[in-house]
């Protein structure tokens, strides 16, 4: 790329940055953020590759937006506050309407996250976005993965399933017949939300957190994995929207809920005695004993697949 | 990617990240990193492609090895030291060899900078090696590129355009006749070295700094834009190695020393009065205006080119 597409680029973007927690901003070799007094960093790395995470065309808003709340939402399922981010995007080329729209959705995304954007970098090649975030918890108190134990609840945030439904009416594989069901679900998945607030407001509270990137099921296994213990999940209780229900499919929603990922909310554990907030839904229990299991038996739809996921 | 291929991946990297700057390493949503009390945390990120900023078929440990040590090197810029890093690859399949060398070469490049793989992202494409770092300094105290005033001291690190003939050698372009030449070379070019020990000891003596990743007269011109100060080059004082001082055209290597790029040594401007240290060549004056100038003129060998250069 030259250095002329290289000034486009920071034309686009080196105004964004400011924030209270911003030393140095776009510009320098790096960027330098402070980190609030007796807090650690939390520091995560995402990737989305065109016609991997997201389909080929997506608009360039849509692409940024979903790119850095993916990331964001690895901060949400530590409990940490956001401080910065940075964004790597390898580009075919320089396109100014193109990049101008990829602006609007970083800064959107910025904002609706608390994540300024601090640097980057900018490289030419098959499109794709890498963003890193990085957010603080006070020392030794961010949500792990491997803090579930036996008789705790099973809960998650918003519905699910909506991303992956929204995804196949992108993708051409769903027609949805009610046009503001297929605009909430296609929004599910072009847009979003990292649930920050929610993650912040659970720690000292839940027992264990993880972002719902791969689904429902392969999610739970990694918190399953992590704390050494098994996790029943019910499939009757597991939240779906009011747009999901109005397709026809039951048992493709439900896979989607239970496999489809890309829904970036949080599962987590609470202990049994704490009270379940509004915002989360219970869908199951930790028990001694390893892995997930679930009512709905998914074997001919792909589940044994999942079953011998890790990581 | 499958996850049978991420569990390959975590078995070559999820024993790394072990230091005394990590809280939580690998494994889970985010690492958790302790940044020094009084410190801000300084965090840039660099993207390397196949074929653009490496030539394919370039052994995987030293793809690996000069992808961390460039990103390590805008930390040395900063005079910031190590506190971890993030590696998000994305690879064309997974090959158990390439990457198991690959590991290696992370692992090294880990040990010889002191920072920590605590986490990172793999994804299904073209090859590309996305390194995020994390350093840090006591607060508001780094190296800027805008701190250069009129009568500084210019000086850069180590040798110049070593690296830019070591990629000429690697893809055929250039043959050296001296073999020992050619191996010191080519290392630079595969194994360069981020002077963090030089960055941290120029704290609070340098006026500005730069790491040299797009060649001396492009990154000599962000720190003159930066500080809004012209900058004089003397050609006959740029070091250049006993190793270049062997290849036949001088015009050719001085044209690498001083626009070649990928040698990640520091360029840095000292007040006058300070002594310049042995580990760095005083190559020119800071004085006021704008720009850069060099007695050589590159017009014939594309300086104009770069003298359009921002960024």
């Amino acid at each position: 790329m030259s250095l002329g597409e290289f000034s486009l680029i920071e034309k686009f973007f080196a105004q964004r940055g400011e924030g209270a927690t911003v030393e140095v901003g776009i510009g320098d070799d790096a960027a330098a953020l402070r980190v609030p007094v007796g807090h650690v960093a939390q520091l995560s790395t995402d990737t989305a590759i065109e016609g991997v995470h997201f389909p080929r065309d997506l608009p360039p808003a849509d692409i940024a937006y979903r790119s850095v709340m993916a990331a964001a939402s690895d901060l949400a399922a530590m409990g940490a506050s956001p401080i910065g981010m940075l964004l790597a995007i390898t580009l075919p080329g320089a396109d100014e309407t193109w990049l101008s729209r990829f602006a609007e959705g970083v800064s959107a995304a910025s904002k609706a996250t608390g994540l300024p954007l601090v640097g980057g970098d900018t490289t030419r090649g098959g499109l794709s976005v890498t963003v890193t975030v990085m957010g603080s918890t006070l020392a030794s108190c961010c949500l792990r993965r491997s803090g579930a134990r036996p008789g705790d609840r099973v809960c998650v945030s918003g519905t699910l399933g909506d991303a992956a439904a929204g995804l196949a009416i992108i993708e051409g594989h769903l027609t949805a017949s009610d046009q503001t069901a297929a605009e909430f679900l296609t929004r599910r998945f072009t847009a979003p939300t990292a649930r920050l607030a929610l993650g912040e407001s659970l720690l000292g509270v839940a027992t264990s957190a993880i972002d719902l990137s791969d689904g429902l099921l392969a999610d739970a296994e990694h918190i399953a994995n992590a704390s050494a213990v098994a996790i029943e999940i019910d499939s009757g209780k597991i939240p779906l929207s009011p747009a999901m229900r109005t397709l026809p499919d039951l048992d493709q929603s439900l896979q989607w809920a239970l496999a489809g990922g890309d829904d970036y909310e949080l599962l987590v554990t609470l202990p049994n005695g704490e009270t379940v907030p509004d915002s989360l839904t219970e869908i199951g229990r930790v028990t001694s004993g390893r892995g997930v299991s679930c009512d709905q038996t998914l074997e001919n739809r792909g589940y044994d697949h999942f079953a011998g996921r890790s990581g």
